[in-house]
């Protein structure tokens, strides 16, 4: 196999550009909050510690673009808006899941690994 | 569900952690490329379209660390190098494969809400 062939090549920078999106380091945090329910951006905020106003509105922006998430406004005095996964982002779950199956099972192994190649260099 | 919950945190930083090692552009590539056979160096620099000497080295080393690729070197003259999935790389793919269905499959909705959402803004 070459990775010069057309499909491949292209095949492999969707997925990166797949991955960009989905392995976005707070993205994982968004899709994981909003699989149980639609929530307020403060709500969302306050629980995910450590996410910044700033961070959180780039990386719910980032979902909005791609159609993971909606953003929906309703015309109450303060308005109220909620973020919700659509069915696309309810597919991402699913991928996230087994990537945190294995992310668990495989850590003692792949720390044992970096402390071993960080020793040996 | 809160994510100041410890175990989830740290469940969603280690699949962080994970997606920043696979999500890596050109990680995809080079996990792709030694799903065939194991390869030397040049072989695969010259089958991958546009990486540079630096970027391959620095991902093979980055995947040698995580104990994903091994590295062999053969006392030859010149001495010849072979990169090789481990076990553990092996598993990769599999998830690779995942997500690149995954991003075949929904690549035209992604791209018309990405469309929807610039024309919007």
């Amino acid at each position: 196999m070459t990775l010069r062939h057309k499909d491949e090549t292209s095949t492999c920078r969707l997925v990166g550009d797949v991955l960009a999106r989905i392995g976005d380091k707070w993205t994982v945090f968004v899709v994981r909050l909003l699989a149980d329910r639609p929530m307020r951006f403060n709500e969302m905020k306050r629980s995910i510690d450590g996410i910044s106003q700033r961070m959180l509105t780039l990386t719910l922006r980032g979902l909005e673009r791609d159609g993971l998430v909606t953003r929906t406004v309703f015309p109450t005095v303060p308005p109220r808006v909620d973020y919700e996964l659509t069915d696309l982002g309810q597919t991402l779950i699913h991928m996230l899941q087994g990537l945190g199956t294995w992310a668990i099972e495989h850590q003692p192994t792949i720390f044992a690994a970096r402390a071993a190649y960080d020793a040996r260099e």
